[in-house]
C-alpha cells in the first residue's frame, strides 16, 4: 500500500476514480472500481495490488479472533464483547469501551484541520481508505459472514465491493454537492456612470460537527459506509456505534480509516468507534447529544422514529422497516419469473430489507406464456420453485446464509399459523458450521379480503416469510399496494404483468407514493439488489426511509457555506 | 405579453435567461435579468417589455384597493380583510377566505400533471410566472410599502427584482438538482463469458405534495418567492398563507401564478392562497396537516421552532430571529466605516433580518486612519454619522420607510432605558402620509463586563436599536461574537479591522459558529444586504435560521426520485 502520501499526491492517485465516480452518478450507467469476483485479490489477483487473497484474508481474520481489538483513541474506559457468530463461530473480540465525554471533544477538536484541507483533499483521503478496505475484502467478508450470518459469496460481495461502491458514491454526491458553490468569486456590479462595486467573495464548505453513525446487524458495511463517507467528506468527524451483534466489520473499518487519516497528516479522531456494553443502549444518549448534529440509522422503524422525533439538534437520516410487494398480474416468461421470485425470496433467508414479502395475485389467476395459471397453480409453482432453488443442501447453504438471531427464527414459525402453509420452512444443516441455524422460507396463502389477514400481511414480518394474497383484480392489487406503501412504507416494489395498462397504473401508484420499482425481472437482476451508482436504494418519500442512497438530499445538509466578502 | 404559450413556447422563451442562472450560481458572480431602475419598466422602458411603468403601477395599485380580491379559487367560504397601511393609507381589500378542506385536495389533485412535465417544463413556467411579476413591479412596490412599511424605492428594489432574483435562483437550483439525475439509463453489467445483465431504468423527479409557504410581514415577496418557486419547480403544489399584515403583494404574486399556469394547460391550483380572518392563527392548523409535506417560514424563533417541533410530517425551513455583529478593531477609512454603519443601522429602520445590532467596541478604542479614537469618540463619530444620514427629513424618509408595528415602537422607547443613550431616536414626519411612524434609530452605550448589560444585548431587539457594546479587547469581541451566534444565531456578521490575526480569529469564529461574514465594508454595499445568485442569505447552520437562500440543501429534498427499471 501505498503509507503517507500527503494530499496533495493522494488527490493525484484518486482523481480519475472520482472523475468516473462523478461521471458514473450522472449517466447511472453500469460502473463499478472494485472487483466483486475472489480471484481479482491476492498477490495472484488481476484486479487490486497489495490485497489480500482467499487465504491471506481468512488468516487474518483468525488474528482477530479471541483477543483485543486495539484503536488507540482517546477516553478508553474499559473492554466489551458482544457478538455472536450466527455461524456459532466463536469470535470473543474485546473492543474498547468508550468514556464518551472524552471521546467527543477529541471528534470536534480534529474537525477543523479537516475543513481547512477543502472538499477535493477530503474526497482523496476518503478514496484511500475505501481503496485499503477494498485490498482487505477478504477479510472483511468473514467478519460480516460471522456477524450478519450471510453466506461467505454475499457477505464478500454485499459487504466488500457493493458496500466499498456504496461508500465511493456518498463521497462522488459529497464532492459535487460542495464542488457547486465555487471557492470564491469576483463580484462586480454595474452603477451607470460611476464605478462598479466590487466584491472578493470568499466561500468554505463547512462541516456540521460530529456525525454518528449507527450501524445494522444484517449489513454492517452496505448499509454503514455511505453516511459514514458522506459526513467524512464533507467535512465532519464520524463516531461509529455499530450493532453490538455486528461490530467487527465496523471497527475494522474505523481502524483502517484512522491509519490513513493519521498518515495523511490529519487527527485520526475524525473517526472513532461507539462499542457499547450488552444491553447498554448508549444510542439513546449518543443521539441527543449537542455535539452530535448529523445521524444515519438502519434499524426498527420504532427507534427510527424516536430518533427523528427526539435527535431534533441533528439532521436525522433513518432507514426503517417497511413491507415490500410484489404485483403479480399476468408474464410472457412464466419460468423465469417463478425462478426470479424463488432466487428473491432465498437470499439471505429473507433477511434484507428488500425482500418481498406480500405477493399479491388474482384470486382468478393470471394470464402466463404457458397458459393461464390460477392463483393455487402460481403459488404452488412458486413454492416448487423455491424447493427446487434449495434442494441441495450445499447450494442452500450458499444462498440462505445463516438466520441472524432467534426472533427470526420465532418469527418463521408463528408465520405457519397464519394461513394455509403453500411452502413449510425446512432447516438445512451446514457441515461446515454445525451451530448455524438454516431455514428455508415459508410461503403462507392468505385472502386479501378477509379483514383478519390483513393483520398478517399488513406489516412487517422480517425474515423468510411470504405471505401469496388472493386479490380481486390487479385493480385490487394495486389499490393494496398504494395503501400499503402510503402506510407502511416500502424499500422496493416489484411487478409483473403483459398488460400496458396495468403497468401504467402500477407507475403511477409507485410515482404517486413514492416507491422504487422494478418491472418483469426474470433474469438475473432480482428486485431486492441494487447497484450504486446507479439504482437508488429507498427513495425517501414512503415510510420507509426518510432517505435515498444515494442522493443530493442525502449528503446537501451535511455542510453548510460560509461565506466571507471584503471590498476588492 | 405571451399568453397561452405552450411549455414548448414556454421552454424556448426562458431556456437562455435559466442557463444564464444556473451560470451564475455556479460562478457566483454579479448577474440579474430583472432591472433595479424604476425607469426601466414602462412603455418607454429599455428594459422590461410590456411592463407598467410608474402611473400604470401606481393606477394598477389604487385600482385593488377598497374591493374583494378575486381569486377564484376552490372552497372560498368567505372574505376577510387583516391588512392596515404602516403609512396609515386605507387599504380595504378583501381576501377570499378558504375551506381547507375543500382547497388542500384541488391542491393535491393539480399535482400528477405538473409532475408529468418534468423539471425543464415546470422552471420555464415558473420564469413565465416571474416575468409576469416582473412586468408589474411598479404595482408590486406599492403592495409591499403598504403592508411592510418599506419606503417605496426599497419597496420596489428588495420587494421587487431583488426578491423576482431570489425566486429565479431557487428555481435554477431546483432545476439543477432535479437535472443532476438522468431521466434514463441503460446498464449494462458484464458477467464474464455470458451475456451482460442489462436494464433500462427510468428517472422521474417526484414532488412531496403540498407545501406550504408562511409570509412574514417585512419582505413578503423577498422571503416568500425562494420557498414558493423552490416547490413549485420541484414538481409541488403550493399553498401561499400570509402574513395577515402583508398578504397584497403575496395575493398578486399567486393570481399571477394561476393565470400562467392555466394559460400554460396546468391546473391554476397549483398556487392557491390561504388567507386568514384576524386572530385566526391557520398557520398552525395547516402547518400539521398530512397534506402539507415543506413548510418554508420566516418569523417568530417561538413559531419557527414550534414547526420544527410539531410539523414532523413536513420538510420545514426557517428563517427565525438572530443577533447580528459587528466587531469593530481598527479601520483603514473611519468616515467610510461610519457612513456605512450608518447606512445599515437606518435602512428600514432597522427592520431587517440582517440589520446589526451589536456593535463590539474595544473599550480601549481603536485604531484608524484618523488617529486613534476612544470607545466614547467612535461611538459619539457613530451618532453623528447617523445624525448626518438623517438630517434631512425627505431622505430620512426615503430611508427609514415607517415602523412596521407598535411593538417596534415600543421597544425603541425601552431600549432608551437600557442604557447611556449615545444617539436619541426622533419621530419624522411624512409629509405624504401623515399616519406613518417614522423613527430614526436609537444607540444605546453598554457595557459588556456588566452582567445586567448582556440581558439587554443578548438578545434580539428588532427594530431601530443598535448596542455599542464596550468590550475589552478584540479577542474579547470574538468571544463574545461566538457566544452569540452559537446560542443566539445569526443572519449576518461584520467586522472592521487592519490586523490580520483579528482578521484571521473572525474568520474562525464565523466558520466554526457558521456565519456569514462581511469584512471592511466602507463603500456602497452594506452588511444587510444579500445579492441573490452571488451571497447566501444566512447558513442555515446557526440558531438564527435552519436553512441558506439559496443552496442545494435548500431545494434537494424538496422532491425525491423514483426509479421504474425493467429487462431491457
Amino acid at each position: 500500500m501505498t503509507a503517507g502520501l500527503t494530499t496533495a499526491q493522494l488527490i493525484e492517485k484518486h482523481l480519475p476514480t472520482l472523475d468516473q465516480a462523478l461521471d458514473a452518478i450522472r449517466s447511472r450507467a453500469y460502473w463499478s472500481p472494485y472487483p466483486e469476483h475472489p480471484k481479482a485479490y491476492g498477490a495472484d489477483g488481476q484486479g487490486v495490488p497489495g490485497s489480500l487473497d482467499a487465504a491471506e484474508g481468512q488468516a487474518a481474520f483468525d488474528a482477530l479472533r479471541g483477543r483485543r481489538f486495539e484503536l488507540d483513541q482517546p477516553g478508553t474506559d474499559g473492554w466489551s464483547a458482544t457478538e455472536s457468530s450466527p455461524y456459532g463461530l466463536e469470535l470473543g473480540v474485546e473492543y474498547p469501551h468508550a468514556d464518551i465525554d472524552v471521546l467527543l471533544p477529541a471528534l470536534r477538536a480534529a474537525v477543523p484541520a479537516w475543513r481547512e484541507a477543502g472538499p477535493k483533499a477530503r474526497a482523496a483521503v476518503c478514496l484511500e481508505i475505501l481503496a485499503r478496505i477494498n485490498a482487505r475484502t477478504h477479510e472483511i467478508a468473514h467478519t460480516v459472514m460471522h456477524t450478519s450470518g450471510q453466506a461467505f459469496m454475499m457477505a464478500f460481495q454485499a459487504g466488500g465491493p457493493h458496500a466499498q461502491d456504496r461508500g465511493l458514491e456518498a463521497v462522488a454526491y459529497a464532492y459535487a454537492a460542495q464542488a457547486a458553490v465555487p471557492g470564491s468569486a469576483q463580484w462586480s456590479k454595474p452603477q451607470g456612470k460611476r464605478d462598479p462595486l466590487e466584491l472578493k467573495k470568499e466561500f468554505t464548505a463547512v462541516p456540521r460537527g460530529v456525525s454518528l453513525l449507527i450501524g445494522c446487524n444484517t449489513f454492517p458495511t452496505w448499509n454503514g459506509y455511505p453516511g459514514l463517507f458522506a459526513s467524512l467528506a464533507t467535512g465532519n468527524a464520524v463516531l461509529v456505534k455499530p450493532h453490538p451483534r455486528a461490530v467487527l466489520p465496523l471497527a475494522l473499518s474505523v481502524r483502517i480509516a484512522r491509519e490513513v487519516l493519521a498518515e495523511a497528516g490529519f487527527s485520526p479522531d475524525l473517526v472513532a468507534l461507539a462499542a457499547e456494553r450488552d444491553g447498554e443502549g448508549i444510542a439513546k444518549a449518543l443521539a441527543v447529544r449537542p455535539e452530535i448534529r448529523i445521524i444515519d440509522y438502519t434499524g426498527s422503524t420504532a427507534f427510527g422514529d424516536w430518533l427523528e422525533t427526539n435527535a431534533r439538534q441533528a439532521q436525522v437520516f433513518t432507514e426503517k422497516a417497511g413491507v415490500n410487494t410484489v404485483v403479480v398480474d399476468s408474464t410472457d416468461d412464466y419460468k423465469g419469473m417463478l425462478s426470479n421470485l424463488a432466487f428473491s425470496l432465498s437470499l439471505y433467508s429473507g433477511q434484507m430489507c428488500t425482500t418481498p414479502q406480500n405477493l399479491l395475485v388474482p384470486r382468478e389467476g393470471i394470464g402466463t406464456d404457458a397458459g393461464h395459471k390460477s392463483y393455487d397453480e402460481v403459488v404452488a409453482d412458486l413454492a416448487t420453485a423455491v424447493e427446487k432453488l434449495l434442494g441441495d443442501d450445499a447450494r442452500a447453504n450458499a444462498l440462505l446464509g445463516a438466520i441472524v438471531n432467534d426472533q427470526v427464527g420465532a418469527r418463521i414459525d408463528a408465520a405457519a399459523q397464519l394461513g394455509e402453509v403453500a411452502l413449510a420452512s425446512r432447516s438445512v444443516a451446514n457441515p461446515d458450521f454445525p451451530g448455524a441455524t438454516v431455514r428455508t422460507p415459508v410461503i403462507v396463502k392468505l385472502d386479501g379480503a378477509k379483514p383478519d389477514a390483513e393483520a398478517a400481511y399488513f406489516s412487517e414480518c422480517f425474515g423468510p416469510v411470504a405471505f401469496a394474497v388472493a386479490v380481486d383484480s390487479a385493480a385490487d392489487a394495486v389499490e393494496l399496494l398504494r395503501r400499503t406503501v402510503r402506510e407502511k412504507g416500502a424499500m422496493t416494489v416489484g411487478a409483473y404483468t403483459t398488460s400496458p395498462d396495468v403497468e401504467r397504473l402500477i407507475e403511477e401508484a409507485c410515482l404517486e407514493e413514492c416507491a422504487q420499482l422494478s418491472l418483469n425481472l426474470t433474469g438475473g437482476v432480482y428486485v431486492n439488489q441494487t447497484a450504486a451508482f446507479s439504482d437508488f436504494h429507498g427513495t425517501g418519500g414512503n415510510p420507509a426511509a426518510n432517505a435515498a442512497l444515494c442522493d443530493g438530499a442525502f449528503v446537501a445538509s451535511r455542510f453548510r457555506t460560509v461565506e466571507v466578502r471584503r471590498p476588492a
